[in-house]
């Protein structure tokens, strides 16, 4: 009886046929808002740092870097790649367990994809199993796990990035379990490294050791009998206070855990989501600028107060923690991105003044997703919206055409319009391209000839 | 306050003038070792995987691999050879904790002195300040954590190779704070691997995952404030059941850890090595031979026969854990190293044969590394001897000639005689030499001519 070989025989036992059609759409759904975030984060300092790092150590061009276009190792454009996906706290959350599933598992098949020419529907198929293991292995540890101090996005990523580079490298099921001994005894990262450079490296390290003990596995290295369930494995020594073996098995190929995923909408913690649905609601539908607004009132969960009443957050960081930042940047920019949470946003004059006006009161009955809010004119008018339930929560999932405006606004921070255009084109035509290349060569920032 | 900080403090400002004559020359023992280990591990398949491993990734050339000669990425280099260093479970121990110190350090301070150049001394002082901190932060976490199912070589390994990098790239306390912040949280490596490949991989991604964080910390990557004494963090995490915070800094720069750090003669678990040192004093005071030898009898302390009874190992594994291999072996091939385990010497006539005529009875009296044996000759004469303290233990340390004939027949296994002995003389004179140059060049198997 061995936990982990049961897993891989579930992985190596389903076909890229068995997964559905609705899940290879979710699949490039995510794939999406990947390429976005990580082309928005992609000129940041530590993933400069990274980048120069990855030039200096050298490797031979197999596959490709997002943003910069450093072509090289698969297992170092896994790393930079997945630290791209992760560093501004934007990608997709698994309800269940908070796992972020695409940052650790995307980079690694991406690479192999690249590297193996295999064909787009194959790509997508080994992200939506990689996806999956790392949800069930989630899971199987929460909420102990998490409780315990662990980042499950570094610990269980790396067995999703594993099954998903398997899935690709067609390795056997024991090879997948040698795999993920290999790969699972380096699972790591604690929440200590909250808001420093070091919490992207989690997502980061997942995708890349995921894929290296793969490529090792494939030629004959070993792991354990079974690294999940032995008596000093993952569950034994990761997660001591408890697990729920079920979890990782039960269903596989049944129903699917990326159906349990979200995608964010503004990139900052969810308690504000309802307010800044609602203030860009009210902003598109009226075509209010903050000129005319003389207050914008909320009638919120106690969450919103507790966590987020910050009326003069004096840096990016903290206007992430502010509610009243957030509706004023909104409303301004109709916006929640990373660059609405810079230095310079949270220091313009017109938010600023804006950002005075907004306030929020308590009512008990308002759920975590939900808000009631009016937006006052100059001249008197009252405009008002009721969100029932915010955007990117499980009973209302951002619509393709959202993802696509959040696509549109990051991938245009580094990319021409035509170009995002483009690559946006490509993601979801993928499963019917013969392999992953345009995706691969117009996620690059184009160079200027000199 | 920060426990990490404080012990990047201490790691920069012990001066290399600060580090006592008497650990340099421990220090070049330790390499001494690594090298003859890593050389005889080096034709070893899983070995063998990991370089062609990173042939197929590529690199520019820094730095070299031990054995093979592959000339590779620092990272790359340190993640071979710190595999390579542990593979055969011949590497050194710190006794209060069973932490292998050099596994994870030596790699990663060997490669960065290559590449930059650094002096011999200050290369032996950076892996003291190493191996000092990979010692005290086990300390401060042990017992607890090694019974909650944790390899302390890879989890404390990664602290060690960090601070050994920091000092040889001169980071800044604050910068070292980072490292281990990026270092620490990849602390990694659980038991359940114990016996496969997966094992010596903890050795590895510790040497090299610190070596990373110092090249990223040196440009400005951030860790958080207190990776080691935050709440989230390495104590709070990896050793929830308890921590000994002095531990990490009392006395640092006054007392050193490699004085408590032991090298051993025989390539398997401490419980047979009084046998065998007993069997190998008899045989070369006597001159014995298999054909003359009619019982080796031995007086043991219990554990032998708990752990070590196993008169018929069908295996080179199995031999490992026979006594009465252990003490055959002994007398036909006069070492212990992991070429008298292998499948072809437990299955080899002379030593089953002599195998047959080893016997032990308990004697409460004797301690651990306590053993009276006597061997019975052929013509009746019966010799003698009381191993009060085994070779590698705290009371009786490796002399440095029964470490010099380790070397050489390790590393003869893989270089000329005379190439043996020119890498001796080159770590025996490292802390005189300008560079590691002579080392990285001769640690590698010659190539024969076309």
């Amino acid at each position: 009886m061995s936990a982990t070989l049961d897993l891989a025989r579930c992985v190596v036992s389903t076909p890229a046929d068995g997964v559905p059609k609705a899940m290879l759409h979710e699949a490039k759904r995510t794939l999406i808002n990947v390429l976005a975030i990580s082309l928005s984060a992609s000129p940041a300092k530590p993933a400069r740092i990274l980048v120069d790092w990855a030039k200096a150590e050298g490797a031979n061009e197999r596959a490709t870097v997002v943003g910069s276009g450093l072509r090289t190792s698969l297992t170092n454009a896994a790393l930079i790649n997945g630290f791209l996906a992760h560093l501004q706290d934007y990608d997709d959350t698994h309800f269940p367990t908070v796992l972020h599933p695409s940052a650790p598992v995307w980079p690694a098949v991406l690479a192999l994809a690249e590297s193996t020419g295999a064909s787009g529907k194959d790509t997508l198929a080994a992200f939506v199993l990689g996806a999956e293991v790392g949800c069930r292995v989630s899971m199987s540890v929460h909420p102990w796990h998490y409780d315990a101090g662990w980042h499950i996005t570094g610990t269980a990523g790396v067995f999703g990035s594993a099954c998903g580079a398997a899935k690709l490298l067609e390795l056997t099921d024991a090879q997948l379990s040698d795999a993920l001994g290999a790969a699972g005894t380096q699972a790591a990262g604690v929440r200590e490294v909250f808001g420093s450079d070091s919490k992207a490296l989690h997502a980061a390290k997942a995708a890349s050791n995921g894929l290296q003990a793969v490529m090792l596995a494939k030629e004959g290295f070993t792991g354990p009998e079974d690294l999940i369930g032995g008596r000093r494995g993952f569950w034994g020594v990761l997660s001591a206070a408890g697990h729920d073996e079920a979890q990782l098995t039960e269903g596989f190929g049944t129903r699917w855990e990326l159906a349990n995923n979200g995608l964010k909408p503004y990139a900052n913690g969810v308690v504000s989501h309802p307010i800044q649905d609602a203030v860009i609601q009210l902003r598109n539908a009226h075509g209010l600028s903050a000129d005319r607004v003389t207050a914008i009132r909320a009638r919120v969960h106690p969450l919103v107060l507790e966590l987020m009443n910050r009326p003069e957050p004096r840096r990016g960081l903290e206007g992430k923690f502010s509610f009243q930042h957030c509706a004023a940047a909104a409303l301004v920019d109709g916006a929640g991105h990373d660059a609405q949470f810079s230095d310079a946003r949270v220091a313009d004059p017109v938010i600023s003044v804006l950002r005075a006006k907004v306030s929020a009161t308590v009512e008990e009955s308002v759920r975590e997703d939900e808000v009631h809010l009016s937006i006052e004119l100059d001249d008197g008018t009252l405009v008002e919206t009721h969100v029932e339930h915010a955007t990117g929560t499980p009973e209302n999932p951002m619509s393709d055409a959202v993802l696509e405006a959040k696509f549109s606004d990051l991938a245009g921070e580094v990319l021409s319009a035509d170009q995002a255009d483009r690559l946006l084109a490509a993601v979801w035509a993928l499963d019917e391209a013969p392999d992953v290349s345009d995706i691969t060569k117009l996620m690059v920032k184009a160079q200027v000839p000199a």
